[in-house]
């Protein structure tokens, strides 16, 4: 079976969505292994060193559950497990995934309560501080955000928004979402006091999409022993019973368990530092590019760019959608496209995970072709991320 | 990195649990393309004819969710999707997995009541209909069989049991768990009246964990209207929606698509009829053995025979766990624990997915010589095995 | 085991040396099969098979040798099979590889005479002629030709070649290796009325190293029955008898087999036609940035412009090897080195195999930054690539 | 693409041909790694490293060539080396293979001379004595003996060789083609005073076919200076020179390598000894299942019984082709064929490479299913290998 028949003539795919990214070669073929018996000795083995691991990356040294289901699972969990029926949160609108997170929120039973921005910028923190100081009562139970906000390519930053709820002295749990940027941007659920931290495999972890994750504070676990939201698959408490030996109350995605394992080597041995300014570096390069068409790049606030994709915004008039698929079409790269009040309005460039400069190289310049094979004005751009890539910038 | 370094000298893992089960090399195969765009036109056609391809492994003409979780979270779907908080589902209590599932239902709010077995049997049809017979008011919304016990070895008829519900001539839904059966089992959704089909990829599908299914019908969909229990990750609703172009609302699980789509291929090429004699074959094959080792097979009525697994009791005073080690050590095969009350008592040789003839040879020597080893009565069994497989039975 | 651990960072390694190309994942997924009983019923279809598609490759009806071995073998197995010792051979010294083939046909006992090329440009047609003519008492028994000059990236016109023979008059046999255009560039094995056709696996066949090819006429068939030189491995008479049932005399490199079944399925989905006119667009692009960097093309003979690969002179007092080498540390890419007299003087850019736009846009932008890098005087280069790619060119 | 189409139907093929044998999944997961530049630094690396670890397996310190062909290749390499045209070679004929090196020897130009055997036991060491004893004028240039004849079963005793030449005290080199039992058999280049071992991948290397070996003592290097064959692909000279830093002169088979560094990682991870010792084991069990079949093993000599492989003689009147087309046919199985004068007489076991225990039942069980199906007369052999297995032999 060939998957990439319509598109494909010859050549690599380019995968320059915002994730899934590219999967290492050495990921996929730890992924390919046999399937082991998940309640034998060699996977307690496995287990207890991927738990292991896994929590370095979230910088915890409390439990990080990781679930045999993808992304929007693990938003879910985060809920289920701390919150009741009728309980608020703060919901932090930054963009089509934060507000996906608020509707599933709402259709959980929870009463939402959202600080809207125009999408163009990370969590409004002084919001959540003056709405956190008016709530005299606090009936607010946790104030959610996004991390990097996949839709708009925007940074939240954690530990102010931790700075504010503690400024407001405000118990609320903060709950982050770290889907996209996990592996690939610096994170810190320990230091920045994260109650929940939501994650998924397919982005800077290098993974397919099918696992992903809560780590959960002290103050978390607690919480979710009061918490009255029904839930029985995400439940943390007999994931971290049978997490203790390395196992799992019910059947573990063994195969997605080997992907991770080799994933996070490769992680730790580029180093974690390193990998998060290559990400910073490839992050800058592009916006010179977008910057030296003459596009807009879609994130105002500098402090916020997202070192994992770029949203870049077409001239009133031009399509995004028709130019993604030209370049689809002429250059066999996928390109994600602009969500919800943005669709057909950007265009959005991944830059994550496994990720080289020439890897950047080919695709800011089939970008820069297809601009112009879609009559979008513009003028040359590459030179500019090439110069910065090369040092001299 | 190995996964199976601490019991494997030479030679292939004998993975004989039931299920996870052996993964073909053309499936993992499948399984390690690189990952695509799940918004992208090559992802729509992948979707959509491995939607339709799903259908008819369930026999049905209705829709089939995909799940980008692993079984159990299908479990909790089907109850989500068609029940309300306080409503009653009557359980058949057919083993371990009954029983966690039952567990589970009470987790979420459900009232349950359980038809008890002795463990030894299929769910028990007539008393079924009594109970049915007897709840005039329906209060009993749904009843939930688990069509192949996976901790006993008793397929239970699930024709029987609709049989039964009709002749009560009470609307409760029936809800079939197949995670162990479908793709080795005769199984017919549409035909059976069933209203929910749970199943998971790790069995008779021949994949690893990750993917599970609920198989709706019309009357399960209108349930799902006015059913009450929060769901958001597990709603049919907006997949239902999705798949009619061959997408999804979340994030798939792309790489286990890729491997679905190439597991039902191989089913097919074989041909369901003939897959399902050879479970059947194999399953004969092995009982054969456990009674010329003067062993008891845990299901004793004959129309319950698994042909998924056969669960084995040993002599009182003999450890199934000491067994199962010792195999593993000696002859790095896994056999299938016991589970609950079977604890120690019974040890489970799964002989699905796939599998051949000359596999289970291996695997059933591997229990005889196990059994003498461990120093457990027995006589020779494996030649009775060889001789029906030979045809001479 | 990890492979590109010293330069690896990210992303994927750019291996643009011009062979062993990028083996695309599909032959690899293909390779890995495991390998089979080469004397059973399914590896006489398999063989039957490949040694049928491979005929459509060389363009010939007649026998194709494909022996488990690499390119450098397939030079000798043409000599062997068709000389005896003493034989006089005329050769074309277009560059480093038919000096080694030359080197060869001495080792082995033959005598040979250089027609010489200032390595700029192809095989000398006149001087064919012209030496042919001379050859009255047609001494000379072959005339050896490579197609594509690897070491200088120029194409020699066989179907030219062929016609200063036939005028001439001369009934020596043509000999011409194509170890790195088949595949890549049109190559007609009977029309052009080559007598052994010399090939190998790793350039435009998408393979790895380890499987070489005579396609043999019958001319040259009849000259093995009286050929001298001594010969087992390499005799075509019990490898054509083995054949005809699909069947090899020893064992064959099965696994390669697997691979080339599915490259040969690849280029002949897209086309063969498609596939050369892709490396000639490849070849052209990458010209017209070599002249917008200021640089020189090594072949100076625009007839015979390689679209494999293109070698590319530096100034005088700069280094290949230097530049080459920051390329590789910098931008984990691969580039070939001088041969020869062309030793740090050219380097050579690989543009072949399964390759596509963006791919060559990251190599051209490589070698730019990695010129700029290395301190060596340039003008912006990439645009005029990608203008041309674009269709504007 | 699918390759065992055929006589698949489910579950693993049985590949128990004496070789290629199974290659295990690592080593295929080595092999599908990206070809890589075999003239780049991570290749050197690459190279020393695997070069280093091969004279492990031959028990040697001098040189080993590692050739990208074939086995049948390091057999004319070894002759072409060190030999002259016309040189006399003292042959042991201990079956096909053996006899299959004579005529490879005498097409190449030398004199053979044979000592014969019956094909039911290793070489005739007395024979040899007793031959250079009468070669007074030392004619004889070299004595070639077959370690592991893979037609027969049956093992020569190399140690014994090396002391019946030196009691001779005549100079002939010792030349040992060991394709069949390196990696699965102690052999010892050094401490015996072979002069070329030969050997090949797809036995117990466990790879698939593609690679060969020579490894050359001092005074074989020696001969190699006046050796007056023709040569050049299997020259040592200039792959001694290049191998000194892990570099080959001319394009290795760069993803065998991969396999090969994989592969000897297993076995040295196994322990070389304990790799013997299986397949002692293994030999041992399986004979004791033939003479409890009442069926004749073809080796006659205990102390010549192959660890590697067993070949089984039936009863005349029964074709072993027909019996191997039927356990083919029934139970996915290959086994080998009787070559030459054992053609239709034995079938051959091969019990090699990467093989455990109950793979062994399983490859057994087959045979004594089919010789059932076949209708050959026979008595349960199974018991007695499986009771030997067990400990309680």
């Amino acid at each position: 079976m060939v998957y990439f028949a319509e598109h494909h003539t010859a050549g690599r795919h380019f995968l320059q969505i915002p994730g899934p990214s590219n999967v290492p070669d050495r990921v996929l073929r730890a992924l390919d292994n046999p399937t082991m018996d998940h309640r034998g000795p060699d996977f307690g083995k496995l287990g207890a060193r991927v738990l292991e691991k896994t929590k370095k990356i979230f910088n915890t040294e409390s439990h990080v559950i990781i679930y045999p289901a993808s992304g929007t699972g693990a938003w879910e969990a985060a809920l289920v497990n701390t919150l009741s029926p009728g309980d608020k949160v703060l919901m932090c609108e930054t963009g089509w995934f934060a507000h996906l997170w608020e509707e599933m929120a709402g259709r959980l039973g929870l009463l939402t309560e959202l600080l809207k921005t125009d999408w163009r910028r990370g969590a409004d923190v002084e919001g959540i501080e003056a709405r956190l100081r008016a709530d005299k009562n606090h009936e607010i139970k946790a104030v959610a955000v996004v991390h990097n906000e996949t839709s708009t390519g925007a940074t939240s930053r954690i530990n102010e928004v931790r700075r504010a709820i503690d400024a407001a002295g405000h118990p609320a749990l903060l709950l982050v979402d770290t889907i996209s940027s996990l592996g690939s941007v610096d994170y810190r659920h320990d230091e920045w006091g994260v109650d929940v931290t939501v994650s998924g495999s397919q982005k800077g972890l290098m993974l397919p999409p099918g696992l992903s994750f809560n780590a959960v504070s002290a103050k978390a676990l607690k919480a979710s022993e009061t918490a009255k939201l029904t839930r029985s698959f995400w439940d943390w408490k007999p994931m971290i019973a049978s997490n203790a030996t390395g196992y799992f109350p019910y059947t573990p995605a063994t195969n997605m368990l080997y992907a991770l394992d080799t994933a996070l080597d490769m992680l730790f041995e580029e180093g974690l530092d390193n990998v998060f300014a290559r990400h910073d570096r490839h992050g800058e390069a592009t916006r010179r590019a977008v910057r030296a068409w003459g596009l807009e790049v879609q994130c105002e606030d500098p402090r916020h760019y997202s070192p994992v994709l770029t949203a870049v915004r077409l001239p009133e008039g031009h399509s995004a959608n028709a130019l993604r698929a030209t370049i689809l079409k002429k250059f066999n790269m996928s390109l994600g496209n602009g969500l919800g009040q943005l669709n057909d309005r950007v265009f959005r460039i991944g830059h994550l995970g496994d990720f080289g400069d020439l890897q950047l190289v080919g695709t800011l310049g089939g970008v820069e072709m297809g601009l112009a094979a879609a009559g979008i004005p513009h003028k040359p751009g590459l030179a500019a991320a090439m110069q910065y890539l090369n040092g001299n910038g």
